[in-house]
């Protein structure tokens, strides 16, 4: 009864269907013909202009994304907590050639506008003082939180007011819109860039950057190469990508994980330290309760000292996702 | 009749089952068993204690290994052919934060210790000059030549003697073995990293840096992180590994792949460029003979103005590699 | 009568004359017969080998010593409000390729090993977050304040333990030693490498790598050269360098301008949010004071809403300190 | 009687003046009144509007001018002898990030539409090969020749063809100017940026960036604190640069030390490697001839096995001049 991470889940069939259909000739890195079906299928979906990039990874995508934001002498301004700052091993000081994260705060592991000021307003604009260039905020956060239509709409008024440029890190962006219950276009409200995740909701390695500049997607391409992540068989990554926007898999999937996440907060009341928006349930509880739980065979991640993460995927099982909050209501 | 590439072929299907064997929960990244199992496979199969570090493309295998050897300030020898310098680009530059490729000659864009001495010994040992730190070669080299043990052996004797680091970029290594009848060991003679390549002969997306200082391994691990190359199902990157690996696929697949551009090269005669030695196969032919082998359902990489390139795979359809001798000794 | 900034001070007249006695034709870049005496000129001064590399700037100075302790997947400790992370445009960032500063907090803009610990110690050791390598303090601080002998003992201690470098920015080094009235070796017990400041003491533009390896030395001279601070006429900056050390010259400046930080110090009373410790005055005012200050003719910096920083130099003039300390205590 | 570098020579008496003049309290780093009016002296200087960034070294110069025409995943095209290419330890590497350099030969190390365009033409416009985004001439080149005005004109066409940036390494602009017998503007037609040497030239230590569009000065500016370039107490920079520009200085002193180049050129007759245009001597010799010349009391620069280079400057003694003319006809 894994609850480790939506990383450790399986692959969806329709995935693995995918993948075995691109298995015939085709020209490689993104010259096939999947590929080449990216940027009509993020427009689509986004009701607007847009281009598509495949890489396998989320840092990846979130660092090829800010490259079109953030020049090296520059700052990115993130959550102190964002996947970014804390979990990516130095990955945007590599693409962004040294540029700065810049720290602040706020509830949910969310950005709102004011914590924002906070950090940068103090920033004299001079040559002595890194600039910021953009904003990083994740949707859903890394503490599962997901930003309201009208969050965005006020950061992305800020980040025009002060000439930044907003990246979106979407590595649970489904879990979001399923929660939202919006449009993909509505979730993305102010986004220039967008890491559009796949790989935590059923596929097995791909994630897109979605650029609502499209003119910026040669750029990308040029960096997505140099960073070593043009594969050379890339319509096995197109093919993911396809696989997941087909029929709505991706909602799909979000829609079961988040349920299974809901099923297990239901019972924890004041245990929640976070309110559940998406597929993870941070649960305060004492490394007895915590021995307790796995002795019942439950997985799950030591956030800090106080809180256990659990994470569900498209594939809980409900047996597991009850028992598991049944011994959360025991506790 | 595709020989464009052999990035352009089918993953076998011991990969495929390998992947789909994976597919079980398991711990994200590289945590899980299967890359736990690589370092020992590795040291099996060449008979000395090494680490191997699995990504999904070879330029990243080739950068992050030439991080174990080339610091920001220093350069790499490589073949002005190189597929570092001319094909990946220009992400050893990125990867290793501005290090210089010192461009030398040699016939079968593979590397002498004397064309590389014309290289370096002018460049006066100074901090005004960019000082060589590693040797990089391709085995078997861009125009699919592979060096002897003979060869080797002096490289890796004049690297020694230079104090230079030895890279080898195996894309090919699999089908350099096989021309060579040799062991894997033999065949990496000299090296202190090895990028062995398999996507290019059967896998979908798995290449893997081979330290033969194991005390290396962490430093291209956070390395690996810090360029978003970890996945985050990483245990579908080391299954490819492993099905290559198993009952010598690799191997077997590669002797076929050479066994294919042997026979397309038979009739060939005066018009091959260089030795065939792997699975590619170089070709003189003018404008007007492409034309004719393209109206014939042939497909390939025009190299340059007076050379095509023929790249066979482990399922060169044997029907098609007679019919493209047959056609090339028409010419 | 300005107190804005020591760099606005004059240069000394015998590093005056010292540029003028070098103005022979010698050998360009280091290699001239002044530059040849920096090493023994400084190992004599700190009792034990060292090498020393000079250098027109501190920002230049602080990142090429970090670059011998930080690799570009590493991170360096430092104060928030130290000069690397606050003032130097982000130049750690570009010298070290990326690696990250972290950010401890401490009084008087000084680290101790529990504020350090506070801050790596949450830090897992794996790829996915950057790991320290190096403690980066100031002697004096930004706030003013020295380092006693104890506290730097016990944060060379904590570096030893957790296999951390420990490198010091000695921008006002000489005021800390003359503060301190111990050796210059004292006051730099522990690091490993050492911004020797110069150019706010009397010097033009001059400052010094002081490197207590010195097997570190032709790494730095290297990286030196490749940021273009290898100047072509060196001499010039290397006769600085020694007619500040020539008898004590250094500590004679760094003790006048101590005093008079001291003299303007001494009726301020509760207004000075940090111990002079060097030549630097911290003052709580209001806006009205520090506009009725102005108003006197004193020119000084607004460290924040609610401070204002009077900096003295070596050639502070007697009467404009004792009428800025009747004004200050008039207040 | 030192003929071995122009760094080697003196500085100018008025540049001292210079020198001392600015050492009154002022603004520090570069708010000082000297460097305001730089932008304003190089605009009447070329005759249009510019923006003029001091530094201290002509790396840091060229390298930060590079800076506004390439990105880290482009190239500069430059000679294979350029100064850039070989003598800056790598520094472009640094500043750009990891861009290449591409090494183009032609006659008297200048470059040619043609050289340039052998480079350049045969790299496929895809993201496998690092696109060319600028180009980098010397002006005079390395082996002392000037570019005659339709050989700029030429260049700078092809440029604007190819979409390229065109970047002039001025290290011994003057010197060119003054062969020439054009205006500056005329000598550096074409140029986006231009690095204006002084050093050799009888500064200390003053070299410009030339920014042609005014709009890059603040990028300018921030790369150049970033880089450790801003020094505190820049007036002393500024103040160099304008004694030279000040009733001619620069061109006068460039006039004395090509005239003594010419002076030496006149007797060696075929020993001249490459015409002299600026103050430059290149002398085929053997080892016996330099021995020879060396035991006479003349010093000099070994630029390759069978090639002396002696180098004038403006304060070259006639005598010396003189009797190293006659040494030379006498060989």
């Amino acid at each position: 009864m894994q609850f480790l991470s939506d990383n450790a889940a399986r692959v969806h069939p329709r995935v693995w269907a995918a993948l075995q259909a691109a298995d015939g000739p085709d020209v490689p890195y993104d010259g096939d013909q999947l590929s080449a079906r990216l940027d009509a299928a993020f427009s689509d979906l986004f009701g607007r202009d847009c281009a598509a990039v495949w890489v396998a990874t989320g840092t990846a995508a979130n660092c090829l994304a800010l490259t079109t934001m953030v020049a090296p002498h520059g700052a990115v301004v993130c959550h102190q907590d964002a996947h970014i700052e804390g979990d990516e091993g130095g990955a945007p000081g590599f693409y962004l050639h040294g540029a700065k994260l810049l720290l602040a705060g706020g509830e949910g592991a969310k950005l709102t506008p004011e914590g924002i000021a906070a950090v940068i307003d103090p920033i004299k604009s001079d040559v002595h003082r890194v600039q910021p260039q953009a904003i990083s905020i994740t949707q859903a956060s890394e503490q599962g939180c997901a930003y309201r239509l009208a969050e965005l709409a006020a950061l992305s008024a800020f980040a025009k007011a002060r000439g930044l440029g907003l990246h979106m890190d979407g590595a649970r962006f489904a879990n979001a819109v399923t929660f939202l219950g919006c449009s993909p276009a509505e979730a993305a409200t102010g986004a220039d860039a967008l890491s559009f995740g796949m790989t935590k909701n059923g596929a097995m390695s791909a994630e897109v950057v979605v650029l609502f500049d499209p003119a910026q997607a040669q750029l990308v391409r040029m960096r997505r190469k140099r960073a070593g992540h043009l594969q050379s068989k890339g319509r096995f990554v197109a093919a993911q990508v396809l696989a997941m926007l087909q029929d709505g898999l991706w909602l799909d999937n979000a829609r079961a994980a988040n349920a299974a996440a809901a099923a297990i907060a239901a019972g924890a009341g004041a245990r929640l330290r976070y309110p559940v928006e998406a597929n993870e349930v941070f649960l305060r509880c004492t490394a007895a309760e915590r021995a307790a739980l796995r002795a019942q065979g439950f997985g799950f991640y030591d956030w800090d000292q106080e809180t256990a993460r659990f994470v569900t995927a498209w594939n809980a099982d409900p047996g597991a996702v009850a028992a598991l909050a049944r011994a959360i209501a025991a506790l």
